[in-house]
């Protein structure tokens, strides 16, 4: 029985553009498993309530649910272990928490300001008063007071992925050889643009540029096929 | 025969505060080899010059000769194999290689701003006009002027630190069950900073307070002995 995956859905029911459900879809194709995603708006608490959660992604794997992101890459390494791995032992699962933690508030709380407003547009209608209101609050500040200054966000965001680049200059992959959970982490913030917004966040000449364009095409281009806007001409 | 390591002195010779030195130091108490410092100074660039290097560590192990404190952890692993692994395998080193790269951009040039009139003074006086000018001209201003509003600086280096706290509050070390090379690079910052500086860097209700203590006090307390300041009281 396909396992089933609770995944955000737009104001499209074909445009799902969470970051932390590509986080687990690209964990789950890693796996080689086979899902199904079950389209799900911020609206919806009452639909996860059952499996004890408020956000998605969720994971239902016949009688287990598991829900948040980073618990669901460890679920998989460790019920289907002899599938490939998602984290390659016990010190790169550490490092491998720490960089999610860089994600969330480095290169993904940045592009967060770059991306905000045509978020909000491809978001569900009846979640957009829900989201401008939960998140003006959490941050304080309006979304377009968030978006205020675009070229300066964009060179934040940009600036922001420096740590990064020497390490794609040497390896095709943050994984090693291949991609592991970690280059998912990171892609999940760019597959998050690129399902929302037009805007041309990397050049070409960036070592960044190749390593996306390598995860969008895993997977018989399993994430360049989702709905959202080209990354390269 | 004992390795040597060529390893930066301040104007007391037993004053050995380089974050660089202090990886390797450590690294090489990590694969429990014997090993002596030679004091070196800025202005020694002929001592170091046999070995293609014009900046310390440098560790010579016999016949061969390894500079930059990356090379210096990789080749430990690959020539020390039997001893006590720095990296915990291929994914591993690449993350570890991108903690490096995060070190350096985020919390160490954070910390630089924090402690760089205290390291100064510390620095060899025949070094200093050197010292001053080299970093001036490398970031466009005064030491003064990079260190200017400390209570904002001492902010921002404990703010640059945020995405490691979760990941010390669930692991002892970032290495996972002990220590790796990964902790070494972070703890190397804080030892430049406890040999030069008497500034408080961090309160004991933070996950790296006790870390850092648990790094002070491993193989018979080597860093916690050397000449610099206390860190708890």
């Amino acid at each position: 029985m396909a396992l089933k995956l609770y995944d955000l859905a737009g104001e499209e029911e074909e445009r799902r553009f969470s970051p932390y459900c590509w986080r687990a879809k690209m964990a789950l194709k890693h796996k080689g498993l086979d899902f199904e995603t079950i389209a799900w708006r911020f609206s919806e608490k009452e639909v996860i309530a059952p499996f004890k959660s408020t956000t998605v992604p969720v994971l239902v794997d016949g009688a287990n649910s598991v829900y948040d992101s980073w618990a669901i890459a460890l679920y998989l390494d460790e019920v289907y272990p002899s599938r490939p791995r998602l984290f390659g032992g016990g010190e790169a699962r550490v490092l491998a928490d720490f960089f999610s933690q860089w994600v969330l508030k480095s290169p993904q709380a940045a592009l967060y300001r770059v991306i905000v407003l045509d978020l909000l547009g491809k978001i569900a209608a009846g979640d957009r008063a829900y989201y401008r209101e939960s998140r003006e609050k959490r941050f304080g500040k309006t979304l377009e007071e968030l978006a205020a200054d675009p070229k300066a966000r964009l060179a934040e965001f940009r600036a922001s992925l420096d740590p990064v680049r020497p390490v794609l200059v040497q390896n095709a992959f943050l994984g090693g050889n291949g991609p592991g959970y970690v280059d998912y982490v990171l892609f999940g913030a760019f597959q998050w643009a690129r399902c929302v917004s037009p805007i041309r966040l990397l050049e070409p000449d960036d070592p960044l540029y190749g390593w996306r364009e390598r995860l969008l095409k895993m997977y018989d281009g399993y994430a360049w096929k989702a709905k959202g806007y080209p990354v390269w001409a």
